[in-house]
């Protein structure tokens, strides 16, 4: 853990530079707008160490691993999420020195992200080696209001002497990524231009054929006048570089605006792009930075105004949880239906792919509050859409009748993942995928959707779990064998109780969903079992005899759940018995030993239990809780959220806390050391859940809102809003009560602290806490 | 299986051309000389279906699968087999066509490896699409006798009609592997030169910067007479050819000889690879072709004089056996303690890397008994070298105090396979390198080797073996977690019965052995200690702690050792049960289903069975062997020689012999539906175990050679030599007796049928079976 970074509740702040905190920086500070997005590379030249990354939504690399122990069933490819054309530079020479802050005397440095609209901005004072001294102040963002556009202000200002500036903005095609194997080249270059004040470039993905088009123009004012000078051009293939210079006078501000868009074959015709991004820059140069600015900010007002929590008296909660809130917006704006939310965002190469469990675990709990249903409804149809290739990669592994298994790591719906206990054995995310059905259903109240879209996924994943099992003689149960689960800490194990307990809510779910649709829409229902040629009495009987029959493996000493079969033949040890040296173990400790050690990287039983809570009275949820809590080292950033929703249900409010500071401030803390990488833009979603459904205690029941609201000791007073069916409720919750407004004009149900309140629209209510 | 290819007791022999069967065939006829080798691909370009391959010993290419997913203490890289530059290629048109086989009337054809003398040997006739017919005899080898060098011997008459025929010998380093990812290559050429009759090129392996020479001289003659001709010359980067231009008459003999040089920077200074392939060239054309083939064929005469097996009466086994123990020899010459046994030695791409445990688990009985001491002692030592790399691999691992994990493949030492299942968790490869001590040491007699470099070994391995085990505070045994055994159709498993067993085999072998270095060389073992830091109170405390206390599964209802913990849980089905349309299950079904059914792919139980059949009644043998015999597929190529062992030792002979030719005619007839990819070089020498330790009962107890021959029913007799602790001895069996001919001068103690004889030299027993 790492507090490096200033406390601010609307601002991420780094004051002073140094060079070896830069690449976490470059992770931390990110801005993205769903359409692309880029870590936080400084515009002008630097030669320290740097993790360059642009990256432009749904473009991706299939890369292979071809070996000659290739098994049968394996993906084709796994995807790498590609470091694309560079828009950011903008190189700078004074006096024929080159402005690079590795080579200069900093001071008065601070970067500054600033969440409340969107900016990224960084202001510097250099000296450079021949002792010229220069001011710098940066601004740029991403734009929200167009999503295809971007610009940069940047102002520096010599402030002991004259000094002549080169400066040269430019677009740089030929870009590698850092984990390529020999360093290969993901990109060929197409198209190049420079003209006047601008100039674009277009390059081509190897393989997968994505063009992407880079355009910007430039502005240069000099004290607030406009420079008429003519740029050179400079170009070749796959970089096109302007270049000004002029004669400074000490204390002159020179101030560029390069203003940049950035467009893909993904939303335009290949043969339009050229043209396309010339209009799109157009536009933008003529609307002007300041107005570009206006209309980016104004979204940001509007998407703080659903998703704010508000925390008084921690302002290291209230900046963590807006973090998070933050780059869950930069990364995911549900407006495209391709689209969905990669576990780095655009915040770094790791984890290629844009798909995981993830979305639906973790980040529908966090769209289904704070943006409209129709957002959660495309996550939904993203995996709709999906279906037939699920059941595609279900057949080549085997299974028929129209059994699906959703991809581990996808981008298009194929499994893109290459490591067989992942993709072939992590199959809880297909349980995952139906409980995001219910969780959509029930707090939306959208029954129309699971009739006409979520039962034939159902089915499908029902098909698989029947096949998935088998009758084990000896136990007389059936068993799911050869699994991992959520706990990636083990694979290839038998009778994980989690996903055991999974498959069977998963038939049981489905065989629900059955009698609804026969209920309320036999006709529909007729035609999707004939469509998918659905036999309702041989299936579902089976699915009864499972469901009846499940093994669940339970330690009767303990009286918990047993993570899997064998798990107490590992050295029981604690986590606090743990040396910290050894951690995190994942970059300790080679992969075998991790495995053999009782160690849980992410919530596992619990997760199950957090699933469903009100299967398992409090005592049995304590005894599981304390019993793997003591061994979880929460080495997944999906892991502690889950820990505070059940620490905060259990009264363990100090220790929920702890944990929730962990989890929404484990990039800006480093807690894993590995935010260099990028950041962790999924399990941000979990850590509004630890608020929501940890300290705000929020659960659907039988259509209902129910809230449980608890305040850790250090908070003044938390607030926040709930998208629920149609209102907006926002809550407030102090020392003394809870206050619910319902800020919408429908009315709402709502049951607090175990007692019922219809809130009618626009209305409130107060309730005092005991 | 196919019955393809004719049965002969000396030659593999393919009458008429099928293209559909020619990778087979490629992989069935390689020829090698232990320091290089190729497929059988054609000299005259082919554009058919063909995997081109000519492999150079100890050359390889590091490959990465570098992804975002990476865990700590994973390889840099797999080593992947490189093809090297093609030195065989003669391109011929006539009237302008090319002879193209795949565009040919192909009649005659007939392809030989004649393994009595190591000749790849092919003649046709082919009506050319312009109606020219001609017939075209070849004959090539890779010389045993001078093994830099090799040779070709085209001829080719046109048999219809006068012709105008090129003949364009070349060298082409432009070469490609089959199973890169992408099509990349992994040679730069470096040089390249023509000149007179001949030509040479230098290429470099990417990245491992190996250098490989290939020089070629070629000789025309029509009708015997020396063509004066000279040819003209075509180069380019990597790319040397020579084009000799002729009129034909009909029915006139043209015949090329090309001669050629392989050297690698292996063995050569780099600098003076070009000097030195012209000097190993120019010996080689001045022996001339004849006397080349000459010596060649006089050391395989050697060879089959000390590791022919006859059999007499079944001509398809003896077929079955010479081929095998012709491409053993044809892999390894047991002269280089750099190199080792590939899985598809020369023959194929597959599994990169050279050294597997097959080599001390399969292939040093073989060794043992055809080959002088000396061999096996270079295999041996060639881990021994490896142990500083096996102790810095465990040290990545986490193990302390010198413990040594020898990698499951490697090419100098360093592991270089990129699955954790089984670089990590198949840990019984460094059982089998302790057995293989053991397993010379009783052969040969050789304690010294014992004391003096196997002692350090085996508590390399041993100090591993104590660091991996676990106490189990719910069994109250020690455990062995996370392991794959050699049935590799189970991945991360607990408590795989082999692995334990062999592990408190080792424990147990190093402190018997530590006793005797006591007792013969206490100075030397002195001398071990204070290097290696042994405390012999500590360490063989813990040990003899482990030996007692392991948990060893059995499965009580069945009266057999249980494969790993959690077997049971399976669905039972029994080989019989399995539709053959789903075998071979590896090329069927996807991992995930492969991994979760109760089938084996190679003996695990039985394969320790195997290893410590003293231990064991023959009824507890017998159990095992129809319980796990019944659910074995043999997918593996070293399974079915285990089973044969046992089999012969239950006294079902016919089971034997079924297994029996499924092992020794495995390529041949290609069981696994997969010799286009490489032959099964290193299983070659089970089948050799399979007569040796099956039918002709070889073991070694009490430092006396044990036979118990039985003969299958459909064989007359069958013969063998064994060399044994400085003998040689031959035995010959028929139905009426055994012959038993001391052929050296060293007299020998051997046991037959359970009586001991006193073999002196130069003299023979007879024994009577009943």
């Amino acid at each position: 853990m790492n507090k490096y970074l200033k406390i601010d509740p609307w601002c991420i702040m780094e004051e002073g530079f140094d060079g070896n905190r830069h690449r976490s920086s470059e992770s931390i500070f990110s801005i993205g707008n769903g359409k692309m997005g880029q870590r936080a590379n400084f515009e002008e030249q630097y030669s320290g160490s740097s993790l360059q990354g642009s990256y432009v939504a749904g473009i991706y690399y299939p890369d292979k691993t071809k070996v000659g122990w290739w098994k049968n069933g394996y993906p084709e490819y796994f995807a790498k999420v590609l470091n694309a054309p560079n828009f950011i530079g903008i190189n700078f020479t004074l006096d024929n020195e080159p402005l690079d802050l590795a080579k200069c005397k900093v001071t008065s440095f601070r970067r500054v992200l600033n969440m409340k609209e969107g900016t990224l901005n960084r202001d510097f004072i250099a000296v450079l080696p021949s002792g010229l001294r220069v001011k710098v102040s940066v601004m740029r963002f991403l734009s929200l209001a167009s999503p295809e556009t971007g610009a940069i202000r940047y102002c520096i200002t010599p402030v002991n002497r004259n000094a002549e500036v080169k400066v040269s903005p430019y677009l740089d095609g030929n870009v590698v990524n850092e984990d390529a194997n020999w360093n290969e080249v993901f990109w060929t270059q197409l198209d190049h231009e420079a003209s006047g004040h601008g100039g674009y470039l277009i390059a081509r993905t190897l393989k997968t054929e994505f063009d992407v088009a880079c355009g910007m123009h430039n502005r240069i004012l000099v004290d607030g006048n406009e420079c008429r000078d003519k740029p050179s051009h400079h170009s070749r293939d796959g970089y096109v570089e302007l270049s000004y210079a002029l004669s400074l006078k000490k204390e002159s501000q020179l101030e560029i605006i390069k203003t940049i868009a950035v467009l893909s074959s993904l939303n335009h015709e290949k043969k339009d792009l050229p043209g396309d991004t010339k209009k799109v820059l157009k536009s933008a140069v003529q609307l002007g930075f300041v107005p570009m600015l206006k209309a980016h900010r104004e979204i940001w007002a509007g998407i703080w105004e659903h998703s704010d929590i508000v925390i008084e008296g921690d302002d290291e909660a209230q900046q963590g949880i807006r973090f998070n809130i933050f780059h869950l917006n930069q990364t995911y704006r549900g407006d495209d239906p391709r689209l969905n939310i990669g576990p780095k965002g655009f915040t770094g190469e790791k984890y290629g792919g844009s798909t995981y469990w993830d979305t639906e675990a973790f980040c529908i709990p966090f769209f289904l509050c704070t943006a409209p249903a129709s957002v959660t409804r495309n996550l939904l149809l993203y995996r709709y859409k999906h279906l037939e290739k699920a059941i595609e990669n279900a057949l080549k592994l085997g299974y028929k009748n129209g059994a699906a298994l959703y991809p581990m790591v996808t981008m298009n719906g194929e499994e893109c993942h290459n490591e067989w206990e992942i993709t072939f054995e992590e199959i809880h995310r297909n349980g995952a995928i139906a409980f995001a059905i219910h969780n959509y259903t029930r707090h939306t109240g959208d029954h129309k959707y699971l009739i006409e879209y979520g039962l034939e996924v159902l089915i499908a994943i029902s098909r698989f779990w029947s096949q998935r099992v088998n009758w084990s003689g000896e136990k007389m149960k059936y068993v799911i064998l050869g699994v991992t689960g959520p706990n990636e800490y083990e694979n290839n194990v038998n009778n994980n109780w989690y996903t055991n307990t999974l498959a069977t809510w998963a038939l049981q779910y489905t065989l629900e969903t059955i009698d609804l649709a026969k209920q309320v829409d036999p006709a529909g229902y007729k035609k999707l079992a004939e469509k998918i040629n659905f036999n309702d009495m041989e299936e579902p009987a089976r699915w009864k005899d499972i469901i009846a029959k499940m093994y669940l493996p339970y330690l009767e000493s303990e009286g918990v759940f047993l993570q899997q079969d064998g798990y107490m033949d590992k050295e029981q040890i604690t986590v606090d018995q743990l040396d910290s040296k050894q951690r995190p173990l994942n970059q300790k400790w080679s992969w075998d030993r991790i495995l053999r050690s009782c160690f849980i990287k992410q919530a596992d039983v619990l997760q199950g239990i957090y699933l469903f809570e009100d299967r398992y009275d409090t005592e049995t949820i304590s005894r599981n809780f304390d019993f793997y809590e003591s061994r979880t080292v929460h080495e997944s950033s999906l892991s502690p959220c889950v820990h505070v929703v059940l620490a905060a249900k259990l009264k363990k409010t100090e220790m929920a806390y702890r944990l929730y500071l962990r989890t929404s401030r484990l990039d800006i803390d480093d807690y894993n050391n590995e935010v260099h990488e990028g950041l962790h833009i999924t399990s941000m979603a979990g850590t509004y859940m630890a608020i929501i459904e940890g300290f705000a205690g929020k659960r659907v029941k039988e259509g209902r809102l129910v809230l449980n609201p608890q305040l850790p000791s250090n908070w003044e007073s938390f607030a926040f809003k709930i998208l629920f069916r149609g209102s907006q409720l926002k809550a407030e919750v102090n020392n003394r009560k809870v206050i619910i407004t319902n800020e919408s004009s429908v009315s709402v149900e709502i049951n607090i602290y175990n007692h019922d309140y219809a809130i009618p629209g626009n209305s409130s209510v107060e309730i005092m806490r005991n």
